[in-house]
């Protein structure tokens, strides 16, 4: 099957130069290495090893243990300090700035190794590697390793294809989030061809939630606070008493963006006696970076974030004033679509 | 693109002899007809147009609301009990039992026009039809569909492509049931490249809740009851007040689906004070057929339903005793993984 691809617009030529050059590779990812890292490099890994290549992964900090069925047949190694493994190439997965790599930095840099980065977020920096195989339009990492091993003549195996699909996942939201294309969908197809079963995927990563789950989230949405005429949804969280268990923002967020009317949704947590956190969300044309921007936080339009140096009453009035300024439609250039 | 497909092991040649011999179509589905059934008519209509014929969509029941952006584009027309429009053919979607079209089915028998029914459920009864292009392994009706225009040289417009759409994530939990296959994807794949936008058809089906949702969400999981060390997940609804916000069951399914040990998920909800409704889903290899089977139910080994002549109380402890005994491992051919 021909795949609609945009690679042919980025070179991935000097990418594939240095792997087909390389006898040993070191895979390295960010901090809190997410579904796309992982899954693009343990791709990568099995893409080398079937080239006849070492290639080992090393992380600065372990998976989460959601992706423990990938982690059952890839080894993934993490920073314990130490010198770093030989090596004759460094391929940074997911992420272009090297402080990404956390406290693995300064033993990358100081790598007499090539150095060569795959992405697909835009780069802000120094461009420290000999080569970059860098696409934003790609939904996530893990298509670029599968662009890639096409170029290299390897055909991927079912973990390989579990790995791209990881990465896919991940980063589109399940195929839901607008970096969705035509290249996605035909690459998830063809990773089902070569073994996957979403079904299963889905419950290895998605279904992992504690026990506590339901009640902790059920707690949390029975404080859903409704403004705007239901534009602006508010659910805050206060601080979990010792042992309490903990309801995840996003779960919280999703329940809140489902809702109809909703066009901004917002989480606000206490983290301390002192201090709150706050997690935006946006639909439709509502931008909540600027909101989040406004008390020192960042993020994108339809995802930002802020911590606040307020207890959770003081930073949750604060929040919903500047949001209902700011999308209540009074005035023009603030973020609001019905200004 | 080559979609893989498995189209060619059964025979569409005589649909779509009916199709292209056909000048007035008149277009059929279930009672309350679901995503797949008004995608899949909203595709053929638009590909019999495009074919220069007429085509009109009459089912039992009008489509639910929150597919109002297809609505908008594709006139969907339900019973009123009066005489069917003029026709030279009847097509049927997503069913073959001719008693799923509720009162129309005798005006539908009582036609002297060619019959013809597209489906990929099992069929149960009576073969009522002329011609018949049935396959059990395709993801969705909507599919079947795009395999026909792809044989009748219709290329899709973005109308068709989203009722395919709506069809494929309808039927497939967006992409995440076991029943998502590589022509799944494939198909998917080509609907984007004919304007299909995955993240806008999300926020249109998909988060259309009322505002009372988070609330009655919320209200729902404080009552999760977890047994069986976790494996088996309880959730009771009583009698609403009058006006009072009702939680719908697949939401609250959902969640307790989401809890890693659980196996099986239990909502029972009361119906009036003298009956029950018990709604069970399964992930792994529990079967919960069986159990709504033995209230005089059914449904599938992931998802079954009963109703039961018992008040709430009654209803909850005859359904949570009968789920001890199948699923706690005592006894086997109980539907329990773990007998």
């Amino acid at each position: 099957m021909d795949i609609p691809t945009l690679a042919k617009a980025v070179d991935a030529g000097p990418a594939l130069a240095l792997l087909r050059g390389a006898r040993r590779v070191l895979l390295t990812g960010h901090e809190r290495p997410d579904g796309d890292c992982i899954g693009a490099e343990a791709a990568l890994a099995r893409v080398l090893h079937a080239l006849g290549k070492e290639a080992l992964i090393l992380n600065p900090d372990p998976p989460e243990a959601r992706f423990r069925e990938l982690l059952e047949v890839v080894d993934f190694q993490h920073d314990n300090g130490g010198p770093l493994p030989p090596h004759d190439l460094i391929v940074m997965l997911d992420g272009g700035e090297l402080q990404r790599t956390g406290g693995l930095a300064a033993r990358l840099i100081a790598s007499s190794a090539k150095k060569l980065v795959i992405d697909h977020h835009v780069h802000d920096g120094d461009e420290w590697w000999d080569a970059a195989y860098v696409d934003v339009r790609a939904s996530a990492t893990g298509l670029l390793v599968f662009r890639l091993a096409r170029e290299l003549g390897v055909e991927l195996d079912e973990v390989a294809a579990r790995g791209v699909f990881t990465s896919l996942v991940t980063d589109t939201g399940w195929f839901r989030y607008s970096n969705t294309n035509t290249e996605t969908l035909a690459v998830a197809s063809e990773l089902i061809a070569a073994g996957v079963r979403p079904s299963e995927v889905f419950r290895e990563i998605f279904q992992r939630q504690p026990l506590h789950h339901p009640v902790a989230l059920g707690a949390a949405l029975a404080r859903t606070e409704l403004l705007l005429g239901g534009r602006l949804a508010v659910v805050d969280a206060p601080l979990a008493t010792a042992g309490a268990p903990q309801v995840d923002g996003d779960d919280v967020l999703d329940v809140l963006r489902s809702v109809d009317t909703v066009e901004v949704a917002l989480f606000v947590r206490a983290v301390d006696a002192a201090r709150s956190k706050l997690s935006a969300r946006a639909k439709g044309d509502c931008d909540v970076r600027l909101l989040a921007a406004s008390f020192g936080g960042g993020g994108h339009a339809k995802a930002a974030g802020a911590t606040l140096a307020l207890p959770l009453a003081e930073a949750r009035r604060a929040v919903v004033e500047a949001a209902l300024r700011m999308y209540g439609g009074v005035t023009e250039g603030d973020g609001s679509p019905r200004a």
